[in-house]
């Protein structure tokens, strides 16, 4: 969340030169999305996001989201493209770094989503599941049981002094995921990341999804798992917004919907969601100084999430 | 150089429903300036820039800023001006911090200034000197050699840990200029930290002077001093480029000019200048720790200005 590679504007400039989008008028490092280096650009035609990608996004992957948005913009989901130079030439390089031009989108996120708001992200996810149900990329989720497994293993003994017991919870509810962890549900290329961060949203309109750096193929309902994790409660975790959840799920329903298998594994889903982040945060949480400028997001946000998890029914979920 | 104070949408709408804007459609949080939060915001009708002032800016500070900026723009400086809600009132609360509404101007900041661009800068500071020169606001400047040597003696034997015999470098330095800095020289308005970060620019046009955080009141000539340190060097302070001084002292001739007693006391007011941000950059340098997120700059670039400005002639320096 920050601006890693200083870029000079004359290097600004030299590298839109190489593409057809008029010349700099304002650049400005912005503090957003992962942990990449950000800057929006203004020139005489267009805004832009000027992307240098810094070490969490490996640069093979690049062609598969730049793919994947192409093919998204294309079915009419409104996603950031990756602008080609002159040549068609969508990776580059500056400031030693792969970089990349991208699409601007207006909107903004919101902090606390009203149930009108959950429905209409809902409908944007459901819109993209359906725009990517002929996408031919394939990419592999790192963060699937197995990668919590991993996860787990590397966050060890140190689960503890996040809060005594962690350590043998996350095991406890490996072992059930692994029991219960849905075999024959359809995958398909999913965002996995949809929190209300990544959602461009003026008024209960979206305008924009955005971040699709953890996009891969995995279970598709799991993507809607996710997302009721993110929207559907407290940020704390300690309250569930039962009509953010209905309606986020009568959202998704409306563009694409749950099959009766699907809606049977969602509680499993949803349990899988919250421990994958519950597990990326008590790794960042574990591996980050605590007076490092980076925030770092509360574990246990997501512990209670698990927790709610564990024993809702599901028309409590479903909102149905 | 962060945004410190997340600020929610939601809040942000609110603060902008108080104004004549219109209404919110982007929100980006962007790296810039002193240790303020600062938002890049795109309304219906116009962008603008949402400080939120965090520790370094003194909030009783403000309305002299306010009034400054406001007395310069009328005056046809391109300065950024605060913006007043319905009722006038431009200093708010926002996250629980105090809060402005600033007007956005395009352009970039150079790395590495070309003499045309240096010559620019000098006639833009003389330019808002003539502006200021009839300006009733008064701010005492805290970096004046008094504020020197308060922070050299806060920084005490920490100096030898920067490099060998800083700590004698810097006594001995403070002593000289306590013999030859200027007691009769011209008092008004200066910027005080006009470096190529806070100018700028589209080619060899300045389209703002920005950041006006330590405009104070102390000796004219000493922002020229300032800025040419700030100008006209490698960023290391390792080459000193004769062609930017030239040009920067022409242009600021130009727009207003030196006096005879100015000229000869030129040499000492650069030396007093690569003093203080020798002294700032070190205080910063032993009270932040390594592996923090914030870049630490390096004071030695300053101590290399200082080196040259103490052999240097006035003709070197004036470019004639």
């Amino acid at each position: 969340m920050a601006v890693y590679t200083h870029v000079p504007a004359e290097d600004m400039d030299r590298f839109l030169a190489r593409y057809d989008v008029g010349s700099l008028v304002s650049a400005k490092g912005i503090a957003e999305g992962v942990e990449n280096s950000n800057y929006l650009l203004e020139t005489t035609q267009d805004r832009f996001i000027l992307t240098l990608y810094e070490k969490r996004v490996d640069e093979a992957d690049l062609p598969f989201f730049m793919d994947l948005l192409d093919h998204l913009a294309e079915r009419g989901c409104r996603v950031p493209r990756f602008i080609g130079d002159r040549q068609g030439r969508k990776l580059q390089q500056l400031g030693g770094r792969p970089a990349c031009l991208i699409e601007f989108l207006t909107g903004v996120s919101v902090t606390e989503p009203t149930a009108a708001q959950s429905r209409a992200a809902g409908i944007a996810l459901g819109e993209m599941h359906r725009a990517a149900a002929d996408f031919a990329g394939r990419r592999r989720n790192a963060l699937d049981p197995a990668g919590w497994h991993d996860l787990a293993t590397r966050c060890g003994a140190d689960f503890d002094a996040i809060a005594p017991g962690l350590g043998e919870r996350v095991r406890q509810e490996l072992l059930w995921l692994d029991a219960h962890w849905p075999a024959d549900l359809p995958s398909a290329v999913i965002h996995a990341d949809l929190f209300p961060d990544n959602v461009l949203m003026l008024g209960d309109r979206v305008t924009g999804l955005i971040d699709f750096y953890f996009s891969c193929t995995d279970i598709r309902a799991y993507d809607l798992a996710v997302t009721h994790g993110a929207w559907c409660f407290a940020h704390d975790g300690s309250a569930y917004h039962a009509d953010r959840g209905a309606a986020l799920v009568a959202g998704y329903d409306v563009a694409f919907g749950l099959s009766e298998a699907e809606h049977i594994a969602f509680p499993a889903l949803c349990r899988g969601a919250a421990l994958r982040f519950l597990l990326t945060r008590a790794y960042d949480w574990i591996n980050t100084p605590p007076d490092a400028l980076v925030t770092r997001k509360d574990p246990l946000a997501f512990l209670r999430r698990l927790d709610f998890y564990a024993q809702a029914t599901l028309p409590e979920l479903l909102g149905r």
